[in-house]
């Protein structure tokens, strides 16, 4: 590792600007933004992929790798990633930092608390909480139905015994009432922060928050509750974007990290937008596969904040595509081209998709070690036919270098591609039209079924004036369906809708198909159970 | 404010040890102390004050003003002081920083995320608690009594709704029980964290927590929930001491801030030792007055680590020693000797007490400009028949050049006094022979009641081989007895027990002398409505 003052310095970033956490990491002040805002701005690419397997699709290490390479072909760039959260690394998941030679360091500080910024998230959430209950202790003036607080609490740490709660009980303890704690991703000051173009608009988003109903019916907002600027206060250094750095010393925006169900799943438009102005090519990443990650980073991030994506690349893998052809987990490893062949059908309605977008856009193919020539031939083949571009990416083995095909490829399409960007829909057509426009055009189901609650809830919402939000999908990524078996590329499905909730501060409104889980558990045997700091004081099995 | 790198260059630390948060924080690695063994010892000193009152006594301000004093003087001191929670930042407290001329910068970083040495323990602490409901959850093997689970959940915030909750509520979320939060400061962790001498002793008392007992009875630890080493990884940065700086240019370590009641209220034996072999004085504080604060310092902290205090200074006011002679509140400001007179038993009783632990003491009068010059000289001259030096200190006005008296006249005592420091009492006496040899000696108490649960759970850790343990008290910080409008010298009461809760992991039995809060609610009007960032960025509202 470099020291992070030199990796900036290498992008032009002045040491004025620099707020350092150790050796090798730091903050960009915002203030960068304002005296560079009349350099031009990089040309920004969407890393997405297929539907998620078992099997691992490596977004996040193509991510890293492309940077890498790109900066290798003499493109400067910058990688812009989210942030991980404890929860899952003491979980299921590990380290959310990419891996062998496409890597970001320092990985163990990245994933334990980095910069702090979602300990300051989970703060400004629970101090909210803690005003709410306060606001009805002490006399309750806003008439908040205690049956209707929607505002509930935040722990960035899976612990399913939180998930509901009976809180306020006990005498002088406040009212008790049903309550509950989500994983702090899950957090809407998370999608505020991701989504805040300044401090100002920051500040602007917390205060439109809904926490509560009141008895007769009314919205009550975090504005009302008088916790705002306390919030805003405590999100002062999280706002920051943070820096880091690649094994091969590429700068990496690590900022924000928003679940991609309940949220939009991308980091934060603040960090895209300084690197855009340091970079001539900017990287960033979108949670899940395309049909959530790339359709809310096109219709939600960059709707909301004016960016415009110049290409798609879509990650995509011979194991996974086999996996969506029908093949089991643990018969992934041997060479089988017809259910390469059937899976194909995920791979080409994503590349469809995208292209509604108006963005151009090339295939990944992330390349393992066991895959079989003959899949890959046949892979490159319809890719060929389909009339995308497609590489084999190695940078898992061979870091940058092994990323040179993609590079060059992408190269050529941001050289002599043209990105015609739009959202797919418009903001003025109903909430109703929206998500029937994204179940037909992306997932390609045949319609919608809501239940009676969530129609109303939806009315309701339409009712209190925020129909003209684009809408959040809470659906299961591992089919373009809301039923997480049907894979491939199915057709004729309905989508159960069963509840609607509005993020107003975020600005949109999320669509639940099913139950959504917004505080994970930690499996039978969880990662912490394997995670320690050795005698030297490095830490060991978090990675 | 200088950069922090100079101020730690000037008192010998090489950069090698540092870690910088931004210019101006830093933490001192571990590996100095190791490096720095041969090197000997300066003098500690302890800062600590008569009962506190609603006037405010400024023990803080004192151990600044008095570290900058000693240095102005040309004795190379450092500062070591708790870190500030969140909490009580929003709630009522305001900062824990100093004032006037006698602050630590930068001020609203040290109040707000600091170093996150707090989140990292809060999010050790949940670990632990999500750990144990995991383990429950996926088939209990250590027969955990879900009804005896006495490891809740922490949270850095004031929020009464959450001090007791009933969890595990639905579906899949586990086993329904009751549980609750305590704010961090209050977490067993907290303790753990300030008492440890290394890494490695960490590790090994962070195993010793009790979090359960199972069906039959027995204590089952966070070793046995395998999470330890996961929560070592958790803490491994918030070990490691902050410094900063006072407005005069004087390092203060900052670190660790457990409460004063069930805990030992004493930052950290690290930061403590660090300093020791880096300055000629150390000056330190303790929580609440003497009777909690010192006492704890010496019979917890000083036993435990093996540290000798040369010296201890307990500030008193005017305006406190008249409150604690009978004045109201608002009627402090008026001129009132016969009140005074009659509150000198209290300061007088701290200074006898100290002197029960063979460490020399000074008395430092806090000077506020609305003293008057009669009440001033009663008050010196007492302290003269006493055979105890006073100083008039000026810190808040004139920062260390308003603290000079005091500087002077405790250099005297470090070089013509002597400490012939002992505990109190002996760890080999049982819990009651040690609850009552505080009862009797330092708050002058006739007696101590206890409930026959109290009295049956103190005979349980004591069954469970924990009797030679130290005790903690928690008590009403107001008066020397348990009953906080007993003010001045209260003689004959009785002090009542009403429970006993075993910190193994921290090392000492917490006896509980009523009902003690470990989680505190909001006010009416919290600070949190006063607190906001201004157009060019700064913090206003906080301190």
């Amino acid at each position: 590792m470099k020291p992070i003052v030199d990796i900036a310095k290498s992008f032009g970033i002045d040491e004025q600007y620099i707020e350092l956490y150790g050796k090798y990491k730091c903050k960009i002040n915002l203030k960068i933004r304002e005296d560079l805002q009349d350099r031009p701005n990089g040309k920004l690419v969407l890393v997405t992929a297929m539907n998620p397997t078992p099997a691992g699709e490596g977004k996040t290490l193509t991510t890293i790798g492309l940077s890498q390479a790109l900066n290798l072909i003499g493109i400067p760039t910058i990688a812009a990633l989210r942030e991980p959260s404890l929860g899952p690394c003491f979980g299921m998941k590990g380290g959310a930092t990419g891996s062998g030679k496409a890597e970001i360091l320092p990985a163990e500080d990245i994933n334990l608390h980095f910069t702090g910024d979602i300990h300051a998230i989970t703060a400004a959430h629970n101090l909210l909480s803690a005003m709410i209950e306060n606001h009805i202790y002490h006399g309750n003036a806003l008439q908040i139905d205690t049956q209707r607080i929607v505002w509930k609490h935040a722990m960035d740490m899976n612990d399913r015994s939180l998930r509901k709660i009976v809180c306020g009980i006990g005498d002088g303890n406040g009212s008790v009432h049903e309550s509950g704690f989500m994983i702090t991703t899950a957090s809407e000051i998370m999608a505020v922060l991701c989504l805040s173009e300044d401090l100002h608009d920051l500040r602007q988003r917390l205060g439109k928050i809904i926490v509560a109903y009141n008895m007769s019916g009314e919205a009550v907002t975090a504005e009302q509750i008088g916790a705002v600027d306390s919030m805003t206060v405590l999100l002062k250094d999280a706002i920051m974007p943070n820096m880091v750095q690649t094994a091969e010393g590429t700068p990496v925006f690590v900022h924000g990290g928003p679940f991609a169900n309940i949220a939009h799943g991308c980091s934060s438009v603040i960090g895209t937008k300084t690197a855009l102005k340091l970079a001539d090519v900017v990287v960033t990443e979108a949670g899940f596969g395309a049909d959530l990650g790339a359709e809310k980073f096109f219709d939600i991030k960059c709707r909301q904040s004016g960016l415009t994506p110049a290409a798609a690349v879509l990650v995509v893998t011979v194991k996974a595509l086999k996996y969506n052809g029908g093949v089991a987990k643990n018969e992934l490893d041997g060479s089988n081209l017809a259910a390469l062949q059937a899976g194909l059908g995920n791979m080409e309605r994503h590349i469809e998709n995208i292209r509604k977008f108006g963005v151009p856009v090339m295939v990944v193919i992330n390349h393992f070690a066991n895959d079989h020539e003959e899949e890959l031939e046949l892979l490159i083949e319809h890719c060929r036919q389909l009339g995308v571009s497609a590489a084999v990416s190695n940078v898992w083995a061979e870091g940058g270098a092994g990323g040179r095909q993609m590079a060059e490829m992408l190269r050529d399409i941001l050289e002599h591609g043209h990105s015609s960007f739009a959202p797919l829909y418009t903001l003025d057509s109903s909430l109703m039209e929206k998500i029937e426009t994204i179940v037909h055009q992306i997932y390609h189901g045949a319609g919608v079924q809501m239940t009676p609650s969530a129609r109303r809830k939806l009315e309701q919402i339409e009712g209190l004036g925020f129909g003209g939000m684009p809408v959040c999908m809470a659906k299961t990524p591992y089919s373009f369906s809301d039923q997480p078996k049907l894979l491939g590329a199915p057709e004729d499905f309905t989508v159960q809708i069963k509840d609607v909730t509005l993020s107003a501060g975020a600005g949109f409104v999320v669509v639940h198909t099913g139950n959504i889980v917004t505080m994970p558990g930690l499996p039978k045997v969880p990662a912490a159970e394997r995670i320690y700091l050795d005698e030297t004081g490095k830490v060991n099995g978090l990675i």
